[in-house]
């Protein structure tokens, strides 16, 4: 089968052997995959982020054998089951479309997709997957909302973690796809004021799309001090999605008493902030990176009918050929939201 | 009346007018008053406090004053009402002991006793109270115990912050009066698991006594690091008390996957921790330094009967003339927990 595989900061389209499916494993043909943020970061930063595993002591053989024999990337997925493996086929059969958490189930416990070169993820035509993780996808249910469920289930949990209330403040700072995503759970939620910043004014137009009552450019002023401006004493939560230097510590000192904080963005480093400042308000600040089973199925069903509106956030679908562009053009967020991949399909942006 | 007036980093036992209890208000008598940590630290880090509050933006006027002037800390008391103000008098009773929480009720919102002149707390003969914050002590609860009630609230608080369940861990790090308090309350919760650290070989045998079910040296052994040895895989809510400069970062680094770090420890300045670590883990920080009415209310409960055993907290008693040697004296945690004010009292340490 076709694979895009990532060695040394670039993806190869190569020929490799295409998976066979184990016991309790089902084959499927990939029909779309979306890049994921954390595909971008690690396509920038895999030499980094190994010297900051080496360094917490984590174990790191794996990741360094895939950085110089090749990673398959890909985790927000949908595809056709086309193989069984031994006994699997008891809840999902062949022809069925099916997503899933992006783990594949192993004897020493899950192993994260992408990560390894024996876990390869959804840039690929085929790729295997466990069926105990896997959700059946309505025929209703179209491809790209079906590739959006895995992003969906990371802005639910981060919802579901601020534990937010109708007539609670909503500041998203950042609106790449989890800001979005997580601005269009909190309206289905009833939340009312929603304050987004963004640097892009294509962003803060989508923003508005997905549900915004407000959209600002951080850099003319904090979406945190315009929220409290509108709502002051409004209870806030205050979604971080841009993982950038300096920016936790800034939302830390401009919060209101009692906001929570909700981390999803990654920085890159170290990052500080005044305990003195956190105390005086009773901050809590939750960091986010998954979401349960139930949370997963929660995002799929929030994409089945029309209750979220979802086809603003796809900006583009393309082949495997076109990956290497695709995540370049990804870095100018003017351009594109989500891509997809599509591993059918020849043509690119 | 006699009281201890903090000025240049020193108490100076003054006779200062005492206070007339304005409408809403009463004038008690103080009984005793339990020497804070935050006293300790506000003795010792004034001008730091200030300097930090001035780069913030904060409004510190009334503090500059304060600390030319002179201010009256000490804001865990009990007293006895000896006048009423205008219209006082509804929920409490000339002759009745009252204890507070640590604010005066003004016209432009609650004020923190001690934090200005016009706010004098309780290390001192009398004090005016707001009515409507006073909670009446029972007769057969003594005055020591009533002056812990302001400690325990921050642990009651503490400990509802962390929505601990039985079942799970708690890791006690520093066992100040703080530390000490929250462990004596999650053994009343139901805690079976409470590993508690400290340096010092006094505090660890207390919070033995206080409930905990193991304690270490965090000098040979991270409490977090045991905690994850006796109960792998449980769910751990650990509470940093220290304000020890790198202690939270490195808890996030030691913590288990989907901990609750709650903090009451105040560090002097900023803290640095790694972002990525804390995203990976999906830990939650809360920040705590009040509690609500309820868990003030509720704290006065535990110290009535014998369902807390507040008596090895306290380690002495003494007169207002004591006071700079008391807090010099809390300076090694081998001598003293907590002492208590008690300005109807002559003699020392």
């Amino acid at each position: 089968m076709k694979a895009a595989v990532l060695r040394d900061q670039k993806f190869y389209v190569e020929t490799v052997t295409t998976p066979v499916p184990a016991a309790g494993q089902v084959l499927i043909k990939v029909r779309a995959c979306g890049i994921c943020g954390s595909d971008l970061h690690f396509y920038k930063h895999s030499a980094h982020i190994l010297a900051m595993a080496k360094k917490l002591g984590a174990p790191t053989a794996d990741l360094e054998r895939g950085l110089k024999e090749g990673l398959i990337l890909g985790h927000e997925f949908v595809g056709e089951v086309v193989a069984l493996g031994e006994g699997a086929g008891t809840s999902v059969s062949i022809g069925d479309r099916v997503c899933s958490m992006p783990f594949v189930l192993k004897e020493a416990g899950p192993a994260l997709m992408g990560s390894t070169p024996e876990t390869p993820g959804a840039y690929a035509e085929y790729m295997v997957l466990s069926e105990a993780l896997c959700l059946k996808v309505d025929p209703s249910i179209p491809d790209e909302a079906a590739a959006l469920t895995e992003p969906l289930g990371i802005a639910v949990h981060a919802v579901n973690k601020a534990a937010i209330q109708p007539g609670d403040v909503a500041v998203i700072v950042g609106c790449g796809t989890i800001g979005l995503a997580i601005t269009a759970v909190l309206k289905i939620r009833g939340i009312e004021t929603i304050i987004a910043s963004d640097l892009s004014p294509r962003r803060r137009a989508l923003a508005t799309t997905m549900g915004a009552s407000e959209v600002v450019n951080g850099k003319e002023i904090s979406p945190v001090t315009r929220a409290c401006e509108i709502a002051p004493g409004a209870k806030m939560v205050i979604f971080e999605n841009t993982g950038a230097p300096g920016m936790l510590g800034r939302i830390i000192n401009e919060a209101p008493q009692n906001a929570k904080i909700v981390v999803s963005g990654i920085a890159p480093g170290d990052e500080s902030f005044i305990p003195m400042v956190a105390i005086m308000k009773e901050l809590q600040i939750s960091f986010i990176i998954y979401y349960t089973m139930e949370e997963f199925a929660e995002a799929l069903t929030l994409v089945s009918g029309n209750q979220l509106n979802w086809r603003p956030l796809i900006t583009a679908s393309v082949g495997l050929e076109s990956i290497n562009d695709a995540f370049k053009a990804l870095e100018d967020p003017e351009k594109h939201a989500k891509i997809l991949i599509d591993p059918n399909k020849t043509g690119g942006l």
